[in-house]
Formats: C-alpha cells, sequence, structure tokens
C-alpha cells in the first residue's frame, strides 16, 4: 500500500487535547495566543476534547498529559521548547514516549529554517508515540503554532492509522 | 584530502550481507520484493554474500546480524522500522552500534520527504558502525529500498575507507 | 518577539575560546590550518580570548572546555567528530552538555549534503548549553570550518541571548 | 547533626497513598491481601489519603501515581516487580524518580535474603523522591509487604526530612 | 506461593551453556579452569549442552551468546568482569538483557566481602533474562566460579520457573 | 593470583587529591572537618598532593577534578552526595567515569547499615575508574568520612594495581 492510500483510509477526524506549557499564561500574565490558535485551526476538521494551561513544570505537564491521553486520538502541546533551564517540555515529554518520530522534528526545523534563516536552528519540535495515541510538542510562539499545525494537520490521521493497524 | 579524493580512494566493491526483517515474508505469506531489489542492486557492482530473511523478533534480528558480520563488509537490512510496537529493528540495531552516522537517516528522511511531501516524515533509517563494518537500516517498502540504496551504493566504500584509515 | 527583533537585541561580540582536537596538530605533525581559519574570521567581529591545540582524547578535551568555559560565552571545537574510534569529540561534549540544539547539526549537514552531495551525510556537528554558555563542535576539515562558522557567526549571539534572558 | 537527631525532628506522621498494581486484584480475580496489610500499618501512626489498584500497565501505573502525588508526602506500590515481561512497576517508575535511593533496594533484598536464602535475590524493591515526594516499590507478596513496611516506617520521615532542608 | 513451594515446583535439571571469556585462554596460553570447574560442577545434576572459549571482545561475546541461547535454557560465563578496559563482559552482556537481576551481584559480592574482606568489592558478577533465558556473568578466578555456581545452582531453576509461569 | 597476593604487590603510598563539595564550606560558613580529617588519615601512609574546597556545583566539581587528575593516582570527594536537587556530586562524577566499581557503594551502605540501622540506607557512596585513576565519593559527614576512608585506605593500592597491571 502507498503512502497515497494509506493516507485515503486514515481516520478523517481525530479527538485532540491541546496544552500550553507557560509559567505567564498559567498565571494569567500573557494571554494564550498559540493554544487559542492551535484549538481554531484543529476544530475546523477535528474535535477538540479538552484544552488547557499548566505552568513550565515537568510534573505538572506529565500528570496532564496522562489524564487527558485516555479522551483523545492526539496531544498537541505549544510552548516550553527553549534552550533554557526553564524549559522542560522536550526532555518531560520524551521519558513518556514509547517511540519518536524523528522526521517531524526535522522537517519542522527544516522549514522552520526555510522561512526565517539560521534561527530556524533553535526551533524544538517533538512527535512520538504512547500507546496507540501520538503526542506533537511544537514552540510557543504562534509563527511555530501556524507552522506545526499544519503538518500535524496532515499526518496525525496517517500516522494513528498506522499505529492500529 | 577532499571528500572527492576520499571517495576516489573508496573501495570499488564491497561484500554485502542482506537481511530482510517481516513477520509475513518469513513465514512465506508475502513475497520479499525489497530484499530482492536490493540485492539485484547490489550486485550490479557489488558481492552479495548472504541474503536471509528474519522474523519481527529482537533477538533473531542481532544474532542474524552477528553471525553475518564477520564475512561482509557491510549489511543492509529492510523492514521493522515503522511506529508500531511491532517494529523492533531501528532500536535492536542501535544497541549494537559503535557510532551512529546520523546523517544517513535525515538525508533519507530528508529526500523522502521532498519525493512524497509530509508521510515521508515517518520513515525511519538507520547508518552506524560496528568495528570497522557498516549497517544501513531501510523501511520494508519498495520505494524506501529504491531510494535507500541509492544513497549506499553511493556512500559505503567512503564511510569503509575512512573506517579503514 | 519575533526572530528578528531577538537577534537585534543578541549581544553583537561575544567572547570565544577555540580548541583544535587533533593528535597530528598536537604533536606539531600537521598545521592547524582549521583552527586558524575560524581564529581570523571569529576575530573580526568578535573576541577571541583563548586558542589550544589538544591530542584526540576524552579527558583532556573535557579538562580544557572546563578550563577555559568560565573566561568565554562560546567554545568552538574543530577535529575529532568522524566515525572511527579514535574521534571522541561529539560524545564527550555530549557528556557535558545541558541540552543539545540539535538544529545545528542538523542544518550543518543539509548545507554539507546541498554543496558536497551524498558525502556529507557523513559530517557529524554539535551545539549545545553549558549553564550560559554555548559550545559548537565542527569537524576538522578547512571546508567544514568555512561552512561552520558563517553559521556560528549568524547565530551565536542569538541562542546566547535566549540562555540569558 | 546525628542520624538521630534528624530521626528526631522528622515528621511524625506523613500522607500515604497506597497503590496495589496486579491484574488480577484489578479485575477482582484475587484479593489485594498486600495493599491492605500496608494500609492498615501505615494507618496506625500515618494518615492513608487514598489506596487504588491499577492493572499491570506503565501508562495506568504513571497516571495513578502522578495523581496521587499532589495530595500525599509518599507513595507505596506493591506487585509488578518480578522478572517477567508482564511486571513493569520498577522501570515505570524509575522514569518518573529524581533520584533513586539505591540502599532501599539494598537493604530489602539483604533482609529477605537473610529470612529465605537465595530465592531472595530475585526481590525487586526501589525507593526514590519526585519533586520532594517519596516513593517506594514493594513486591507483590505478603512477605515482602511485611518486611518492606517496617524499612518504610522507620525511614520515610527522616527521608522526607533531608528532602525539605 | 512461598519462595519454598516455587522452588519446589521449579525444574530439578536446566540445559546450561558456558561461555569462558579470556584472551590467553582463547589463545592456548592458560589452562581454563574456571570453566572446567563449572562445566564439572553443573554436569553433577544438569546438562551441559555447550562450552566455549572466546577472547576478550564484545562482538564475539555477543555472538556466541546469541548463537548458544536457543538450545539451552541458561548460558553461564567466566572471566572479563574487571576493572580495566580490556574486561568487557559486564557492559557487553548488559546490552542485550530484557531485565537485571540485580540482587544476584549484591549477594555475590556480599559473600565475597565476607569471605575475603574488602577486596571483595572489587568483584562483578551480573545475572539478568533474556527473553525466558537467564545469563549469568561470574568473574575468572577459581574462587569466584565457585562462589557463583552455588547460588547458580540453587537459584536458576527458581528463576527459569519465575520466567515461564 | 589470589586477592592477598594482589594486595601484597600494590603500591604502599598512593597520591591523592582531596575535595570538599560544600556550598557552605566554600563559603567559609562552615568548617570543613570531613576534609581535614580525610587528609590527616590518608596522609599517614600517602601522599596528598592537593585538597580543595569546591561549592555544589557540577561545572566546578568536573572541572576540579580534571584539573587534579594529573597529578594524583586517586581523587577522594566528600559532601554533595545527598537525596535533594542541591546534592549534585554522585551524578557529577558519574558521567566522568569510565568504569563504577559497585562493591563500594554497596560495602559502604552495609555497614552503614550495620552501624546505624536503617538511616544508613540513605547514604550514597560511589567508587569508580577514569583511565588508571580511581576516584572515590564519601557522604559529607565526619562519620561517613571515617567509614569510608578505613575502605579507601584498604583497597585503593589494589584497585590501581589491577588498573595498571
Amino acid at each position: 500500500m502507498s503512502s497515497e492510500e494509506h493516507k485515503n483510509k486514515a481516520p478523517k477526524s481525530l479527538k485532540y487535547g491541546i496544552i500550553t506549557v507557560s509559567d505567564s499564561c498559567s498565571k494569567g500574565l500573557a494571554e494564550d495566543r498559540s493554544g487559542k490558535y492551535i484549538a481554531e485551526k484543529l476544530s475546523e476538521t477535528n474535535q477538540v476534547i479538552k484544552k488547557t494551561i499548566v505552568p513550565d513544570d515537568g510534573e505538572q505537564i506529565k500528570k496532564t498529559i496522562l489524564e487527558i491521553l485516555g479522551d483523545v486520538d492526539c496531544i498537541v502541546t505549544t510552548g516550553g521548547t527553549g534552550i533554557t533551564k526553564r524549559d522542560v517540555t522536550i526532555q518531560t515529554v520524551k521519558q513518556l514516549l514509547d517511540k519518536e518520530v524523528i522526521g517531524f522534528g526535522e522537517v519542522f526545523r527544516h522549514l522552520s529554517y526555510k522561512e526565517i534563516g539560521f534561527p530556524g536552528i533553535i526551533s524544538s519540535a517533538l512527535c512520538g508515540t504512547i500507546g496507540d495515541k501520538i503526542i506533537f510538542c511544537l514552540p510557543g510562539s504562534l509563527n511555530a503554532a501556524k507552522l506545526g499545525i499544519n503538518i500535524i494537520i496532515s499526518e496525525a490521521g496517517h500516522l494513528i492509522k498506522h499505529l492500529r493497524e
């Protein structure tokens, strides 16, 4: 079966959970623009079952992911992917993964690099499987959300289909 | 010495082992098209010393690699690189590597992405060294075999030359 | 704040340490062309505080990095990134990192691949953080030094700014 | 301050969560004797805030630990520590730990070995920290629960005091 | 079921493979006294299916283990467990394990310490599972072989029984 | 050669470096009693080449170890081995080790447990090799220093002899 055929047989609409990881958003000091954008965009063709905001804290991120996971097909996180010590999303989520889909982060950075040049190399993005569910981690900026959500909308159904074969 | 000079001094013909990793091929329920393609293509300019089929089982994969390794310069595997729990080739082979050549997987996915778009991100491919031998792991589809074998034919001699300097 | 704004606020001049990793250069049997090139290029717009040559030895590499780190913003190493057992720079430096900036190696290999084709896949390059400092590891060839130093000059200030926010 | 003094300043009563990990208990096919014993024993001098039973499933174990953790000082698990592939408690909990207290497992096995001889070597027990909380994992047998709970009652307050200094 | 009952139901006779890891024995420069002792002792109540000698080389150790594993219940290795760089048995075998039975090494070192005092701390011994098989690694000295084989004879059946429940 | 013979051929006097890891001692807010005790005790039969105090900071610990290592046979650290997030000695030193001698920590904790009972389980101690040098990490209390230094004086020469065979 070709990739194209695979995609045709993939589920058309998936259930999503969205987690914004941000100290300032969780305290109400900043607006959650990226989380809202992701929710709106996904709602056009999928169902957003749950959307929540957590601070940059590994334990709360893990707990929230595991609570939501039972009710959705995919989780998308935004924020906490930078290079400072406060940024813990990537390493926290990696601990929970069964398998990483490393091509997702590569293509994300490649498109980011084509769009904005060398600053794109700093972008960190992650995709992986937990059981038969998929989790995507995007940076917190609105531009990153826009770039990432396009790849996610295009590929999540395909990944889920593979996982459940 | 430039890369070009390196390549000129690389061995022209290498000894290969080919391992198809597939439950269905090992039971005779499917034809091993990718393994056959790889064997034919490599035989044009190299020697294929050994070709075998094993099921998706980590222990058998390891055992087969270690048995073949002594008689060849390179091993190419096809299959078992996907995202489900049955797919164990990548993590099994990683355990055996001295060094990973991460650029191989990156370029493979990049070309895959250019060919088929976002579905290419799911492709997993691996290259690394075990002693002074090289092992390449390709996905099981015929398209992946075609894409991967081109990179392998182009670069295996170059890698082997570096390893044995 | 956009990437462009971030870059505008990044420090214009950074303090650098340069470490050439090479058995032959450290014994005086080869000229340190890449180290010299990197020093000259960086000196145009930054300060090179320290430049030294060490053999391909993990302990000496670690010791030298930790000694220099206190006096600089960034360290650039050249050499010891190949696939043989003598090449230990990448795994030695990885042990010291707080976070890896994996996009750096990816873009380096991507540009290398675009420049020289498949031989570029063998290039290994690394970037990561140690506390609020950045370390970059480049291959030892002069071409690699030229390619890498362009990315470094473009992005190091940006990375340092993020780290110290 | 000596260990004795430390212990005198340790909190006298702690809040506990108890998690029995067992496929058969979670389906009601076996009685949860060890979990009940641990709950009774801890209740004599501490508070048991939550007691629950989960199947031998990594995701459910993680999710339950992270849900309970916010409301307690310590979690004790019983079961799922054996050597078969179904037994996943030890590796699942290890992923969540900040630090392992390796002396706990050593002393547990040492006492087990003194009590029953060589069969005691198969016992696996784990203690570690998650933030300023402690988690203990005991084997599922009633004898193991009896042995382990004595060490826990003696040392948990001491460990918590250290963590919160 | 108590440990005692478990042991009563354990298989009385197991099939063993024995691997002596030693550069000097494999070249015929030293007599394989420990391997012979282990073979004689095991043969009293079990079957020794295969006995072989390999040099201190990771790849050959792995290959030999995987070749023998299909025909036996347990493998015992002797030698290559020391602290020098030539000693590679422990880390080589660890890579192959599904689970480590850490109590085995602990009790081995404890008994070694009780017998010879502090020099016993240097002893390294390992036990773990590969699929439903068990592998034990003992140091190369005859004293270590004597100490280790007692624990193995006492516990291997018990471990195998657990694994195959 | 028996352990006893090995010990007789071990070097009688070794060169030591001592590193006290403590925020309060490095700021002069506490007296370095354990470091002084270790220095006095070692000086009776060995040479103390270097003694220094560093704060609980991973980078400074690594840097200091690597600076001292060239001039000594063994390094002993005291402090920073506890279970809080400030305690970083154990994980910092582990990153630098070629091999861990796990029996050292086990016997240390065992003797600690025999001396003070269950509180001894919290003690963390480490021994390992870096090249042909040995490093020991002891807890910061004076009691731990006394217990540990006895094992070190008894065994360091034996370990060094093995490493340099």
